[in-house]
């Protein structure tokens, strides 16, 4: 069985929104007369091509079937929300969460099964300006919807990031509901990091979004938030982006400064345990360093230096779960599988230290778990 | 026997320019009639404490003794020249090298051996507007200096990075007389990504520093120069930032982008077995991973997909080596031994599928070849 659990969708309604847009993020149509997503106001092409399967439910399902996946918790691409003004996004979150809860709930049953092959992650209007009341009351309407399971989030809260104080009564209705977070990047960094020489998206890619990642969650556990909201669950995209390797430079830097010391519970470490994270990685030796890393959490507590490290892949590959990044990075020549879909599921067989047990709970049993789907 | 291969200084000619200075980075005297170092202009703090260890050789080999450390590899610290005009860049890195020439060969003698106890990493003139030719003179004085073996160099070139063609003949230069490049970051990212939570110097240390070794040394493999330059020999601080844990994704989004998909001879990962990479990372787990990442590069050109994780550690640690960071990372409170060492030492014994041949090999024997000390 395979589940996928990252998987993005820009529902008719999203689409029609950035359609109506002169500026970035928008739908343009070229003088070839296809239309191209524009994510980024800076990017340095016309934009990446388009079509059904951002939006086209069919599409998303054939996808699914050419690659074997059983079941897809699905959640909206970035950049979300975050570029409206608070009552336009008020009005967008409730309506698309809506849509989303109807996606799921009309989709195929899977076979011989009672489970719907569609799940959810909705979002929240997390905007400068908006009220709190109004992210509560779309929390609510997502832990109302029977096959949404939690909500994908950028970086940027309220504006401030997600180690604002203000976002406290967010984190706490999240966490009482028992809904996911995906914490997702868009913005990467500042793109003067990039320099002067044509590099396509490769860099803002493969850099710039894991270091966006990385810098939500440490800004995020460098607050202390977990230790106000321990049973908060959140996953991670792209393996954490670079957090993992950082974690006990982090921890060594929080030690050496006098004024965050002694501000957390716990070693920095300990809080990578607290945490889950998408098997997108592309590679074995990342995904096995990942669930090292996890499951050394526990050490923190215990104070015991014990490391060996294919037990530690087995512990810790509880908390990884198999996504595809679906639709983007399409094969550069179209009908044959996708590689990037093929690339992490080779990864997750070739993990020395997983045995048969822990490959077949990254690829599904982890997932149906975690998002409750039963 | 313990050899440290990341550890600076500011020499007293280098400090003296940082105290004529008025901006940063700058040596200033605080109300207390104490020196503190501002080393960005927009640090939050009052800049960090400054003092003998900072330009004291007896400082330098004191803290050596305190931690058994026989040999020091000496290098400049950040930002190194880069804040100067082109003629004061050129003249002060010809008397800065000849400087810590001096520093070096009038050091002690190791106990029974021919071997000082400090060698050195120099540095060019790289800054706006300078002459290839002067940099040359540089490399060229580095090279005939005895007890210098390579350079330490920042991540800006002249101005535009290290994929900067202009960059060539440094390349072939510093490539034809065998000299190690040591890569270090100083400038992060923009700041606008650490929030305005009061972190201290954590985020832009844990996190800042490395994305910035990482978007270097990503962008100087990118621009083909590991192709036109496959002798050169490039060690990476902070056990290379973040690249191992974003070489697949690396690899992957190359791959899918048009623009760069087929300009590399070999798989991005490929090139991380080019790199060295320093064992500055606090954890076992971290430097466990290098060393796995290092040694699957041979696969990318074989085709073997065979990952068995301790044999490949075992393989991979011959290019990683021990360092210190100092006079970075100072304890809190002083005296006892310092953290920051102490950290990186426990990890090195605590890596499992290290054996003795390897931590020996990570601690100094690593270091003799690589800087062909003996």
């Amino acid at each position: 069985m395979l589940v996928d659990v990252h998987t993005h969708v820009y529902l008719p309604r999203y689409a029609s929104w950035l359609r109506s847009r002169s500026i970035a993020p928008r739908i343009l149509v070229n003088e070839a007369g296809e239309e191209r997503l524009l994510i980024l106001e800076n990017e340095t092409s016309a934009g990446r091509p388009v079509g059904p399967s951002y939006w086209d439910r069919n599409a998303k399902i054939s996808f699914m079937d050419q690659h074997g996946i059983d079941i897809s918790v699905v959640s909206f691409a970035n950049p979300w929300l975050d570029f409206l003004s608070p009552a336009d996004a008020e009005s967008l979150a409730r309506d698309l969460n809506t849509d989303l809860e109807e996606y799921c709930a009309t989709s195929p049953l899977l076979q011989s099964s009672t489970l719907k092959r569609l799940y959810g992650l909705g979002l929240l209007p997390l905007v400068p300006g908006i009220s709190i009341p109004s992210v509560l009351a779309a929390v609510s309407q997502i832990a109302k919807a029977p096959h949404l399971r939690g909500l994908i989030m950028g970086t940027k809260g309220l504006g401030k990031g997600l180690d604002d104080d203000a976002l406290d009564p967010v984190w706490k209705a999240i966490e009482e509901n028992g809904l996911v977070v995906f914490l997702h990047p868009h913005y990467g960094v500042d793109s003067s990091a990039w320099g002067e020489k044509e590099n396509g998206h490769v860099l803002p890619l493969a850099l710039g979004f894991p270091f966006e990642t990385t810098t939500a969650i440490t800004r995020f556990i460098l607050s202390g938030a977990f230790d106000r909201f321990p049973s908060l669950r959140i996953l991670l995209a792209h393996s954490g982006g670079t957090l993992p390797q950082l974690s006990s430079r982090l921890a060594s830097c929080i030690d050496h400064d006098p004024i965050v010391a002694s501000r957390l519970k716990h070693d920095a470490r300990f809080y990578l345990g607290k945490l889950w994270f998408d098997a997108v990685a592309y590679g074995p030796e990342e995904l096995a360093f990942v669930s090292e890393i996890v499951s050394r959490s526990e050490r923190y507590e215990t104070g015991s230096s014990n490391t060996k490290a294919l037990a530690d892949r087995k512990q810790g590959s509880k908390r990884m779960l198999f996504g595809t990044d679906h639709p983007f990075f399409p094969p550069l020549s179209s009908s044959e599988k996708w590689k990037s879909v093929v690339e992490n599921l080779e990864a997750i067989d070739a993990v020395d230290g997983w045995g048969k047990e822990e490959r077949e709970g990254v690829r599904a049993g982890n997932a149906l778990t975690f998002f409750n789907i039963q």
